[in-house]
Protein backbone atom coordinates (compact mmCIF):
# COMPACT_ATOMS: atom_id res chain seq x y z
CA UNK A 1 0.00 0.00 0.00
CA UNK A 2 1.36 3.38 -0.82
CA UNK A 3 1.58 6.15 1.27
CA UNK A 4 1.44 10.00 0.32
CA UNK A 5 3.81 12.50 2.58
CA UNK A 6 0.67 13.31 4.87
CA UNK A 7 0.77 9.40 5.69
CA UNK A 8 -2.82 9.26 3.38
CA UNK A 9 -3.30 6.06 1.23
CA UNK A 10 -2.79 6.58 -2.36
CA UNK A 11 -5.27 4.75 -4.66
CA UNK A 12 -4.95 3.63 -7.53
CA UNK A 13 -6.63 4.72 -11.05
CA UNK A 14 -8.61 1.49 -10.93
CA UNK A 15 -9.69 2.21 -7.21
CA UNK A 16 -10.46 5.74 -8.39
CA UNK A 17 -12.47 4.48 -11.30
CA UNK A 18 -14.41 1.86 -9.20
CA UNK A 19 -15.02 4.59 -5.72
CA UNK A 20 -16.20 7.64 -8.47
CA UNK A 21 -19.52 6.31 -9.29
CA UNK A 22 -20.28 5.34 -5.56
CA UNK A 23 -21.27 9.07 -5.04
CA UNK A 24 -24.04 10.26 -7.09
CA UNK A 25 -22.60 13.96 -6.71
CA UNK A 26 -19.43 15.48 -8.11
CA UNK A 27 -17.82 19.39 -8.08
CA UNK A 28 -16.99 20.37 -11.41
CA UNK A 29 -13.78 22.74 -10.98
CA UNK A 30 -13.25 25.25 -13.99
CA UNK A 31 -12.24 28.70 -14.51
CA UNK A 32 -14.62 31.81 -15.01
CA UNK A 33 -13.47 34.81 -15.96
CA UNK A 34 -9.93 34.03 -14.82
CA UNK A 35 -11.39 32.99 -11.37
CA UNK A 36 -11.76 29.84 -9.81
CA UNK A 37 -15.34 28.48 -10.08
CA UNK A 38 -16.35 25.22 -8.85
CA UNK A 39 -20.57 23.43 -8.75
CA UNK A 40 -21.38 20.63 -7.62
CA UNK A 41 -23.80 18.34 -10.26
CA UNK A 42 -25.13 14.90 -10.58
CA UNK A 43 -23.45 12.59 -12.94
CA UNK A 44 -22.72 8.99 -14.38
CA UNK A 45 -19.95 7.43 -15.83
CA UNK A 46 -19.51 6.54 -19.70
CA UNK A 47 -16.68 4.13 -19.20
CA UNK A 48 -14.17 6.65 -17.80
CA UNK A 49 -15.47 9.47 -18.99
CA UNK A 50 -17.61 11.51 -16.78
CA UNK A 51 -21.27 13.11 -18.06
CA UNK A 52 -23.18 15.94 -16.28
CA UNK A 53 -26.11 17.76 -17.96
CA UNK A 54 -26.07 21.41 -17.98
CA UNK A 55 -28.45 24.29 -19.27
CA UNK A 56 -27.49 25.08 -22.67
CA UNK A 57 -25.81 28.97 -22.88
CA UNK A 58 -25.40 28.68 -19.17
CA UNK A 59 -21.96 30.03 -17.02
CA UNK A 60 -20.80 26.28 -16.84
CA UNK A 61 -21.53 25.69 -20.41
CA UNK A 62 -19.88 28.16 -21.65
CA UNK A 63 -16.72 27.48 -19.03
CA UNK A 64 -16.16 23.61 -20.08
CA UNK A 65 -16.26 24.08 -24.07
CA UNK A 66 -13.11 22.26 -24.68
CA UNK A 67 -11.81 23.20 -21.76
CA UNK A 68 -9.36 21.37 -19.13
CA UNK A 69 -11.42 21.07 -15.77
CA UNK A 70 -10.80 18.72 -12.83
CA UNK A 71 -13.77 16.66 -11.06
CA UNK A 72 -14.00 15.80 -7.52
CA UNK A 73 -15.96 13.06 -5.67
CA UNK A 74 -15.95 12.35 -2.05
CA UNK A 75 -17.08 10.80 1.10
CA UNK A 76 -15.75 11.37 4.51
CA UNK A 77 -17.29 10.74 7.81
CA UNK A 78 -16.64 13.55 10.63
CA UNK A 79 -16.59 11.23 13.62
CA UNK A 80 -14.71 8.69 12.61
CA UNK A 81 -12.35 11.09 10.54
CA UNK A 82 -12.11 8.54 7.09
CA UNK A 83 -13.62 8.78 4.11
CA UNK A 84 -12.12 9.18 0.42
CA UNK A 85 -11.34 11.54 -2.47
CA UNK A 86 -11.04 11.15 -6.24
CA UNK A 87 -10.62 13.85 -8.50
CA UNK A 88 -10.23 13.52 -12.30
CA UNK A 89 -8.62 15.92 -14.44
CA UNK A 90 -9.76 15.87 -18.08
CA UNK A 91 -10.96 18.10 -21.05
CA UNK A 92 -14.74 18.85 -21.06
CA UNK A 93 -16.61 19.63 -24.25
CA UNK A 94 -20.04 19.48 -25.24
CA UNK A 95 -21.37 17.07 -27.06
CA UNK A 96 -23.11 17.99 -30.22
CA UNK A 97 -23.61 14.98 -32.50
CA UNK A 98 -27.34 13.51 -32.82
CA UNK A 99 -25.95 9.93 -32.17
CA UNK A 100 -23.88 10.64 -29.51
CA UNK A 101 -26.86 12.80 -27.71
CA UNK A 102 -28.51 9.67 -28.82
CA UNK A 103 -26.70 7.52 -26.75
CA UNK A 104 -26.08 9.51 -23.81
CA UNK A 105 -29.57 9.91 -23.49
CA UNK A 106 -29.51 6.46 -22.41
CA UNK A 107 -27.63 6.34 -19.57
CA UNK A 108 -29.39 6.82 -16.10
CA UNK A 109 -28.73 10.38 -15.49
CA UNK A 110 -31.50 12.40 -14.55
CA UNK A 111 -31.12 15.88 -14.10
CA UNK A 112 -31.92 16.98 -10.55
CA UNK A 113 -32.62 20.65 -11.98
CA UNK A 114 -34.56 21.86 -14.64
CA UNK A 115 -33.37 22.99 -18.11
CA UNK A 116 -30.21 20.50 -18.21
CA UNK A 117 -30.68 19.81 -21.79
CA UNK A 118 -27.60 19.69 -22.68
CA UNK A 119 -24.63 16.98 -22.38
CA UNK A 120 -21.11 18.01 -20.83
CA UNK A 121 -18.37 14.79 -20.88
CA UNK A 122 -15.46 15.02 -19.36
CA UNK A 123 -12.74 12.58 -20.75
CA UNK A 124 -10.86 11.63 -18.07
CA UNK A 125 -7.18 12.21 -18.44
CA UNK A 126 -6.01 11.39 -14.77
CA UNK A 127 -7.57 10.47 -11.90
CA UNK A 128 -6.11 10.69 -8.26
CA UNK A 129 -7.24 9.67 -5.33
CA UNK A 130 -6.53 9.37 -1.49
CA UNK A 131 -8.04 7.25 1.36
CA UNK A 132 -7.85 8.17 5.01
CA UNK A 133 -7.89 6.71 7.89
CA UNK A 134 -9.87 3.12 7.51
CA UNK A 135 -6.70 0.93 6.73
CA UNK A 136 -5.30 0.08 10.42
CA UNK A 137 -2.17 2.81 9.81
CA UNK A 138 -2.94 4.33 13.14
CA UNK A 139 -4.91 7.42 14.63
CA UNK A 140 -4.58 10.42 12.78
CA UNK A 141 -4.10 13.51 15.37
CA UNK B 1 -37.14 34.64 -2.21
CA UNK B 2 -34.62 35.16 -5.09
CA UNK B 3 -34.80 31.80 -7.83
CA UNK B 4 -32.17 32.05 -10.59
CA UNK B 5 -32.60 30.67 -13.93
CA UNK B 6 -32.15 27.02 -13.14
CA UNK B 7 -35.06 27.46 -10.30
CA UNK B 8 -32.51 27.04 -7.69
CA UNK B 9 -33.30 29.56 -4.86
CA UNK B 10 -30.49 32.16 -4.67
CA UNK B 11 -29.00 32.10 -1.00
CA UNK B 12 -27.82 35.75 0.73
CA UNK B 13 -24.60 36.37 1.84
CA UNK B 14 -25.99 35.79 5.49
CA UNK B 15 -27.07 32.61 4.82
CA UNK B 16 -24.46 31.37 2.92
CA UNK B 17 -21.97 32.38 6.16
CA UNK B 18 -24.35 30.94 8.26
CA UNK B 19 -24.76 27.50 6.21
CA UNK B 20 -20.95 26.94 5.91
CA UNK B 21 -19.72 25.72 9.33
CA UNK B 22 -22.27 22.89 9.09
CA UNK B 23 -20.13 20.63 7.16
CA UNK B 24 -16.61 20.08 8.79
CA UNK B 25 -15.62 19.34 5.14
CA UNK B 26 -14.60 22.20 2.17
CA UNK B 27 -12.96 21.48 -0.77
CA UNK B 28 -10.36 24.64 -2.02
CA UNK B 29 -10.63 24.98 -5.77
CA UNK B 30 -6.62 26.69 -7.11
CA UNK B 31 -4.83 26.35 -9.68
CA UNK B 32 -1.51 24.15 -10.02
CA UNK B 33 0.75 24.50 -12.73
CA UNK B 34 -1.61 26.03 -14.89
CA UNK B 35 -4.11 23.47 -13.59
CA UNK B 36 -7.56 23.57 -11.66
CA UNK B 37 -7.05 21.63 -8.82
CA UNK B 38 -9.37 20.75 -6.03
CA UNK B 39 -8.52 19.30 -2.22
CA UNK B 40 -11.26 18.20 0.44
CA UNK B 41 -9.89 19.89 3.67
CA UNK B 42 -11.63 20.78 7.39
CA UNK B 43 -12.22 24.06 8.13
CA UNK B 44 -13.35 26.94 10.46
CA UNK B 45 -14.63 30.09 10.34
CA UNK B 46 -13.03 32.70 12.08
CA UNK B 47 -15.56 35.67 11.57
CA UNK B 48 -15.72 35.48 7.89
CA UNK B 49 -12.78 34.32 7.14
CA UNK B 50 -11.99 30.41 6.11
CA UNK B 51 -8.88 28.79 8.08
CA UNK B 52 -7.66 25.33 7.14
CA UNK B 53 -4.68 23.79 7.84
CA UNK B 54 -1.51 22.43 5.62
CA UNK B 55 1.33 21.09 5.33
CA UNK B 56 4.30 23.85 4.84
CA UNK B 57 6.23 22.64 1.26
CA UNK B 58 2.76 21.29 0.50
CA UNK B 59 1.53 21.73 -3.04
CA UNK B 60 -1.35 23.16 -1.60
CA UNK B 61 0.57 25.64 0.67
CA UNK B 62 2.65 26.69 -2.41
CA UNK B 63 -0.65 27.11 -4.40
CA UNK B 64 -2.60 29.43 -1.87
CA UNK B 65 0.45 31.81 -1.34
CA UNK B 66 -1.20 35.61 -2.00
CA UNK B 67 -3.87 33.47 -4.39
CA UNK B 68 -7.03 33.74 -5.74
CA UNK B 69 -9.18 30.66 -4.98
CA UNK B 70 -12.65 29.32 -4.19
CA UNK B 71 -13.90 27.26 -1.29
CA UNK B 72 -17.30 25.17 -1.43
CA UNK B 73 -19.00 23.33 0.87
CA UNK B 74 -21.92 21.07 0.22
CA UNK B 75 -24.89 18.79 1.69
CA UNK B 76 -27.45 17.23 -0.63
CA UNK B 77 -29.52 14.61 -0.09
CA UNK B 78 -29.72 11.89 -2.70
CA UNK B 79 -33.03 10.13 -2.04
CA UNK B 80 -35.11 13.43 -1.62
CA UNK B 81 -32.63 15.80 -4.07
CA UNK B 82 -32.42 18.29 -1.70
CA UNK B 83 -29.43 20.44 -0.47
CA UNK B 84 -27.36 23.51 -0.72
CA UNK B 85 -24.24 24.68 -1.52
CA UNK B 86 -22.18 27.86 -1.01
CA UNK B 87 -18.85 28.61 -2.84
CA UNK B 88 -16.37 32.00 -0.98
CA UNK B 89 -14.35 33.24 -3.82
CA UNK B 90 -11.41 35.23 -1.68
CA UNK B 91 -7.99 35.46 -1.24
CA UNK B 92 -5.50 33.05 0.55
CA UNK B 93 -2.41 33.92 2.44
CA UNK B 94 -0.11 31.62 4.89
CA UNK B 95 0.19 32.85 8.69
CA UNK B 96 2.90 33.97 9.28
CA UNK B 97 2.85 36.05 12.26
CA UNK B 98 3.44 34.65 15.46
CA UNK B 99 0.68 36.47 17.45
CA UNK B 100 -1.93 35.55 14.05
CA UNK B 101 -0.11 31.90 14.56
CA UNK B 102 -1.04 31.85 18.48
CA UNK B 103 -4.77 33.11 17.81
CA UNK B 104 -5.40 30.72 15.44
CA UNK B 105 -3.89 27.67 17.13
CA UNK B 106 -6.82 28.27 19.84
CA UNK B 107 -9.58 27.89 17.07
CA UNK B 108 -11.68 24.52 17.04
CA UNK B 109 -9.19 23.04 14.27
CA UNK B 110 -7.55 19.76 14.30
CA UNK B 111 -6.01 18.64 11.66
CA UNK B 112 -7.23 15.16 10.06
CA UNK B 113 -4.23 14.33 8.76
CA UNK B 114 -0.55 14.43 10.53
CA UNK B 115 2.10 17.79 9.75
CA UNK B 116 -0.69 19.50 8.83
CA UNK B 117 1.00 22.68 10.98
CA UNK B 118 0.80 25.80 8.97
CA UNK B 119 -2.78 27.81 8.80
CA UNK B 120 -3.63 28.96 5.62
CA UNK B 121 -6.32 31.58 5.83
CA UNK B 122 -8.88 33.27 3.20
CA UNK B 123 -10.36 36.27 3.01
CA UNK B 124 -13.73 36.20 2.36
CA UNK B 125 -14.04 38.61 -1.12
CA UNK B 126 -17.77 36.79 -1.95
CA UNK B 127 -20.18 34.31 -1.05
CA UNK B 128 -22.67 32.83 -3.09
CA UNK B 129 -25.30 29.67 -2.62
CA UNK B 130 -28.04 27.75 -4.34
CA UNK B 131 -30.86 25.78 -2.00
CA UNK B 132 -32.14 23.05 -4.18
CA UNK B 133 -35.84 21.56 -3.76
CA UNK B 134 -36.74 22.11 0.01
CA UNK B 135 -38.69 25.39 -0.41
CA UNK B 136 -41.71 24.15 -1.63
CA UNK B 137 -41.51 25.31 -5.10
CA UNK B 138 -42.53 21.55 -6.76
CA UNK B 139 -40.02 18.99 -8.19
CA UNK B 140 -37.49 18.88 -9.88
CA UNK B 141 -37.21 17.10 -13.26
Amino acid sequence: MKLDSAGLQVLSHEECMRLLPSSPIGRIVFTDRALPAVQPVNFCLDGDDIVIRTAAGSKLAAATRRAVVAFEVDDFHPVERTGWSVTVVGLARVADEPAEIARLEGLPLTPWVRGRDQFIVITTVEATGRRLGSFGSGRWD
